[in-house]
Parts: structure tokens; sequence; C-alpha cells
């Protein structure tokens, strides 16, 4: 498995080879979660809840089902989905009076409900999520957590009072995504995405996007501001302090299982997954090292210091099967285990363990009295050479670009100046058979780049560096 | 809202004003979780994760839609189901091939996967479980969390490698209701269901029966042993130690978003929900009690205690708003919160807290330093409490009934003897307008029950304890 070589093929083993996932269910783009994909899936569940609740966001539970009728309320949001939605027409042998279609997202359905929800300005703010299963029926090619027809999918939804208040909820879902991003060692950059590519029905579109191995971009968060373009068709209104009725402005914050595929793409190495510690199903494996003839000392020191590992709270486990280390090795490194330990004859009578991150496969000796310590150091340094790693990706795969020429001659992502205009976006995209991602709002661009400061087609003064590349 | 004079209208009451769930969502049947209800249900999830994984079936998460292909393979299962499924017909535009159907449960989507996945008698047991939507076209009137369209589920699926082992399987699974029913202080019969009511494609069928105030019984969990049923039309086989290749024995085990239903039902009160603290979203709110003109002494000793409580993993929130007392204690009564403290000045200068539970009412005094103790006393006296009220309910409205008229003149559940045969029992439900639950296998009778020896048609000897009542 060279990673370099074959991306593609390279992904698309290690996703079943790791445990992530099984693609051989009966429909194509629907996958099987097997149990550690799943874990590791729930576990930044897990995470993304805790930012939101610390937040004020709360969370729900609505419908998979949304009548065509609601569906319909917002022009255009059914041109950018109608395409591409599964529809419900029969229940048992009935058909149904009105077509029901599993949403692609929740805004139809939760909105109505926003519109029961919402008095006055004192229920305002209005935050709420869900982490549900959306569906698109995808018509390109499927491949893994990258491009599914059933979708893990966080949403948060928010009604404010004005827009001034949904610019600080955009601003406020910015630095959730920036706490989970650092957790998950994940280097991005947010773009304002142009008007021709937002989101059915928003009044601008923030993508995070980072940046794979082959150098192709990959949107793995998205927020958007609404203003009152869903108030009013589901006719979201409060009375505000002084007596009068208004539109609540909204906003959005989606995220999905494309995490795990970015988490897969960007650590990944030759061997296998590398797994962000904080989201790491397994995040220390205690091994047994047995001299020949040894005694049984290790086996039961290996689950002493797992069992005291899990009991301070960290997700370890003793592998005291009867095979070869090297086998036990192979497999952990497969699954991408961020710390393994071993602990041999010599270990116990100096006290020590030995302690080996996932990425370097280096031997850290550590006092075996203060592991729970140093193990939480090791998983800081470990988190922070993978972002760095990440980076250097990034700083290979992004240039800046002063002509169409330029941009096509680099397989990775442009920096270009661009002046706002639609035609002269368009006109790029088209020439350069790339996308313009958008302008950049958020996210460190190489210190190498130097941003151009005029319009790549037009030569107009550009304001913000704007960001165009190929997507998944 | 008085409770024993109208107990429907209490209960479609109930569920929304204290939050639990929102039934305007224009689908009937398919309603919306809000914050409250969904915190508990995930207390519940959380629960029985834990049960789960101890006993080592691991979680997955399978694609909702399943091809009618693969539903169809097994007759009887079809047969159960095909009236009641939602069909998907089209994918945008395009009619699908192949229709896909909602998910009823997930036996016909798991299953071909199982197939791939077992090859020798070393991967058995195989255990898995998952969290889920599921979905039934009911044709009979909805009602929230007891019969809805779309189901909050859990379901366990095994594969053993002969009978027996699949029966010490369903005992397991047995063991973990038992553990979830203890927590949610939910008496149970669990009955094996007659040959003519088992699940579809069962070998045979056990249901955890509890009893709802109105002496209707609610089936709040299901216990299957297919045999092979299953395995035989989806090939899933293992080579067993001596070479053969032999069919898997298979068990299931369900639960649904119902315990929220018969906890609401049987712990509820006329001032509201009463919340097993195991699974209460709050567990303790602590309100602080000024004197007039007092100093704001309470409101940070409030604050204190409900992060102490915090820190000490209790779900403990201080209710410090402006408003009366009596306005925050109709609130949280409304919502079941197991334990109020309150904290006033004179508290404060005898360093005591009064704690309140919510079926009692009463005040119990307990020293401030020993307070954390001290509410995971009270909260399991009240847990002890709750579950011998919800007996006395069971005590009530269970009799024995030697015959069809006995039967038809208690509204309750009757006890009967059965020797077993289908035409005896079909019989009996023909005639008393009722159904035969099945023999019992688990749980507790009421003490006053003398259980018939001999069956109530026939007269032939009964060997166990036979349940008959009204269902939801």
């Amino acid at each position: 498995m060279r990673k370099e070589e074959d991306f593609l093929a390279w992904y698309t083993g290690i996703v079943e080879k790791a445990g992530l996932t099984d693609k051989r269910y009966p429909i194509k783009g629907m996958n099987v979660w097997t149990p550690y994909g799943w874990k590791a899936m729930r576990l930044i569940d897990e995470m993304t809840r805790a930012l939101c609740e610390e937040r004020g966001y709360k969370e729900v539970n609505f419908p998979l089902l949304i009548p065509e009728t609601e569906f319909k309320k917002e022009e255009d949001h059914i041109k950018g989905f109608g395409g591409e939605v599964y529809w419900v027409t029969h229940g048992g042998e009935t058909k149904l009076d009105i077509r029901l279609l599993l949403r692609p997202t929740s805004e139809t359905a939760m909105y109505p409900m926003f519109a029961l929800w919402l008095r006055s300005h004192a229920d305002l703010p209005l935050k709420i999520f869900q982490i549900v299963n959306v569906f698109r029926y995808e018509t390109k090619m499927t491949r893994a957590f990258m491009r599914v027809r059933e979708i893990h999918f966080f949403e948060g939804h928010t009604a404010q009072r004005d827009f001034e208040a949904a610019e600080a909820q955009v601003r406020e879902d910015m630095e959730i995504w920036q706490a989970l991003a650092r957790e998950l060692a994940l280097p991005y950059l947010i773009n304002r995405r142009p008007e021709w590519d937002k989101f059915a029905g928003a009044f601008y579109s923030l993508g995070a996007d980072t940046i794979t191995p082959t150098g192709k971009t990959l949107q793995v968060a998205t927020i958007h501001h609404y203003k009152d373009n869903f108030a009013k068709p589901y006719n979201i209104t409060y009375e505000d302090a002084d007596g009068t009725r208004k539109h609540a402005h909204q906003t959005t914050y989606g995220m999905s299982e494309r995490l795990i595929g970015a988490i897969v793409s960007i650590h990944g190495d030759d061997k296998g997954l590398v797994m962000p510690p904080a989201v790491a199903p397994v995040q220390v494996v205690v091994v047994p090292i047995l001299a020949k003839g040894a005694k049984d000392e290790p086996l039961e020191a290996a689950r002493q210091i797992a069992a005291a590992l899990k009991a301070d709270g960290l997700r370890a486990e003793a592998d005291v099967r009867d095979i070869r280390p090297g086998a036990k090795y192979y497999e952990h490194e497969l699954r991408g285990v961020p710390l393994r330990v071993e602990v041999g004859p010599r270990d116990l009578k100096e006290g020590t363990v030995v302690v080996v991150p996932r990425d370097t496969g280096g031997k850290n000796v550590h006092q075996r009295t203060r592991l729970k310590e140093a193990v939480r150091e090791e998983f800081e340094f470990l988190r922070e050479r993978m972002l760095a790693k990440a980076k250097r990706v990034i700083d290979d795969a992004v240039r800046a670009a002063g002509s169409v020429g330029e941009i096509k001659s680099h397989a990775g992502v442009s920096v270009i100046g661009w002046c706002g205009d639609e035609a002269c976006g368009q006109k790029v995209e088209a020439e350069a058979g790339t996308h313009i991602l958008g302008t950049l709002e958020a996210g460190e661009l190489p210190a190498a780049v130097t941003v151009p400061s005029n319009c790549l087609v037009c030569g107009k003064p550009s304001a913000k560096p704007t960001i165009a590349g190929g997507t998944y």
C-alpha cells in the first residue's frame, strides 16, 4: 500500500482493511459502518456535541421524511436539491397523497417548526443541532466517506434577531470548527464561496476546505448565512421589543462523515491510519514483551497498565493475545492507534515502559509511575507533529498563480487575484478547468505564497486572496 | 391534568408540556424530538450501549435502505412486514431499477453482510447492535412514543454456533433488559409469545411487557430466537472445528422509544413527569430561597452547589432566574427532575440544604458537606419508591381468571391456565376479546394471584402461567 504512488488505490484499500467501513452492502454508495469506524465517528460527534452545548446549542432530532409541499416552499432550495433527492411514494400498497422525500438536509423539515416555536425576541437566539443520516441521490462516482448516498451528518440551525446577530453566529460557528480542526490536526482554509457556488437559499456560504495529498481540496465544514431567505417563505417571525413583527435571520453549520475521509487521507501513511488521539477508538495499546521462556509478569503488567490508563479516562487496551508482537504491531499500526506501550522483563526491573508513537515509531522510555502524564504529553506532541506534517503537504500544494496558464500547469491549489466579478470568475473556471473556492476568510496560507494583488482576468484590484483548485 | 380521570388526555398533554416531543410536524406519526425528550432518550441509549459493550456486543450502523430483492429472501418476514413498509421508488427524476424500502427492522439489511463476515467457528459469537431510526407505515391511530411511524430503535443481532449457544444469548439479553428495567424502575413480565404472535421469521419470541395505569400492557422489549430461519435463506454459515459447514443460529434483541412512553405512563403524576434518576436529563436542580431584602448569598451558594454536584458527575443545574420559587417548582416538577435542592439564609447559617424528592415532595434536611453522598442515597430511595409504586399498579391490574367471563369482567391483565394448544388459545382470544401475551418466562406476578393449573378451555394441565390482556 503505497500512498504516494496511487493515492486512490491506497485510500480505497485502507478504509476497509483498517475496519472503518464495509462497502459490500448491496446498494452503491451506501456503506456499512463497522465497529471501529463507527466508534471514531461517534467520538467526533461527541466532541462536536460538547463544543455546541457549551455555546448554548440544544440537540434535537427531526423526522427523516419531508412532505413535498414543505420542501417546495423555498424556490432556490428546491432547484439546488430537486434532482438528487430520494422519493417515497408508497406506504405498504397504498400510494401516498403527498410524496415524501428523504431529507438531503433539514431546513425544510425544521423551519415550519421554527415558525411555531418562535414568538418573541426573548426566544432568540434559537440554536439547535442534530446528528442524523441525510440522503443524496449521487450520480457521480461514489467513494467511502467522501461521496456517499447516505451521509452521516451534523447540522446546526439558528434563528437570530437580525443580520448582525447572524454574523456573530457565523463567527461562533467558525470557532467551533477551529476547535474541532485543532483536535483532528486538520489544516484548513475557510473560503467565502462565489455567488454561483453558494448553498441553495443562502445569502452567503463559507466552506472549510482541507487539501488532500493529491492536491485536491475537500470541503469538510460549511457555515451559511441565510439572512431572511428561509424566514420569509416559512414565516419565521418574532415580536420585537418595540412590538413590531420581524423576520428572523438564520444561519446553519454543517459537517459530515467526510471528516473521517479527511483524517484517513491526510494523516494516513503506508502502514495504515494515524488517528488523532482525541478521536482514536483505541488511544493506547499495551503490548507485553515476553522474553524466551519468560514468566507471565509482562502479561500481568500489561493488563495492569491498561487498567490504570482506563481508570484515568483513556481508551486503553492490553493486547495479550498469544501471537508474535510483530503481528500485533502490524494490526495496531494499520488501525492508527496513536500510542503503543511496550512492557518487557527489563522494563519491569527498571520501573519503565517504552512508548512508541504511531507516526515516528520511535521508542521513548518513560517511568511507569508517571505514565498517565507521559501519555497525555505524547498525545499532544503527536497531534502537533500530525498538524505540522499536514501543513507541509499544504505548503507543497498551494502556489500563487498569476495567469490561467499557471493555474493549469499546477496540479494543486492556486492563490489568485480576483476582482470579485462573476464574469471574471467564470472565465477563470472555464479556461483553467478549475473551481473558484472563494475568497479567503480564515486559515493560513503557506508563508511562501505571495498573494497577487490584481484580478487575473481584468487586472482590477483584488481585495482578498482567492483560492482555486480541484474539489472532491 | 388528572391522570386517574382521563389517562389518554393526561398522557397526550404531558408529553408536549414537559418538552419531550412536538407533534405538530406535518406528517402524522412522525414527531420532533425536542431537546429534553431527546436528552432522556440519549441517556437510555448510553445505558444500553454500556450494558451491551460490557457483554461483547459491538456497535455498528447499517444503511437505512434495503433493496426489495434482499428483503424478499425470507418469506415469513416479508409476510409480516410487507404491508407496512415505506417504498422509495425514485432518485431525483429517475425511476429506480429495484425499489428500496425504509428498514422496518434490519435483519434483511444485516444478514447478507453476516454471510460475508462469518467464516469459521472462531468468528463466533458475532454480536452487533445499532441504534437507529426504523419505519412502519402504521394505519392504526398513532400516539407519541407508543405507536409512531418513525421509531427510534435499538436492535441487537447475534450469530451463534448452535441452538444452545443462541439460548444462552437469549438469557444474556434478558439480563441486559433486567439491568435496564431496574434503572428505569419499570416492573415487567417476560412472556413467551404464542406461535401466532411471534416475530416474523422467529423460532420463538419473548416480549417484556409492562402494564400502564389503564390496565393495558405495553411491549417494551423483545428477544427472539431465530434458530437458522434466517441463516438458511441468507446463507450464513461457518466452518466448524471438524471442518463441516454449518448454519449459524441467531438471536435478536429490540427496544424502542416506547421506553420513554412507559416512563411517562407509569411514573408520571398529576404534576407531570417523574424521571428515573439514571436517565433524567436534569437530575438535581438547585433553587436559591431569597428572604425579603436578603443579600445574594443563596444565589451564589446555589451556583456553587450545582457546580460541585456537576464536578462529581451529576447532571445538576442552578435555577437562579429572577422569578418566584413556586414558578420554578412548577416547571421542574412538570419535567420530573428527581431532586430539588433548596438553599436559603437559614441553611447557609446552619450548613444545611433541603432536598425535596420529586415523588414525595417531602423536605429532607442534609448537611451540605455530605451532599454528594446524600444525593446518591436519595436517588436510590427514589428509584425504589418508584418501582414499589409501579408494582402496586400492577398488583391492582393483574388477576387470575378461571373463565372467559372472568377475563371479560376485568379491565386489566388476566393470568389464566392454558394447555398451549393453538385452538384453545385462539378461542380464548376470540371469546374474551383479549390477547394471549404468552407464557410467563420471567418477572414477578403479584403475590395475591393464584395461578390456575388447568386450561381455561379444555381443562388439560397448564404448565406455566399464561398472561392475557389488552395491548398498545
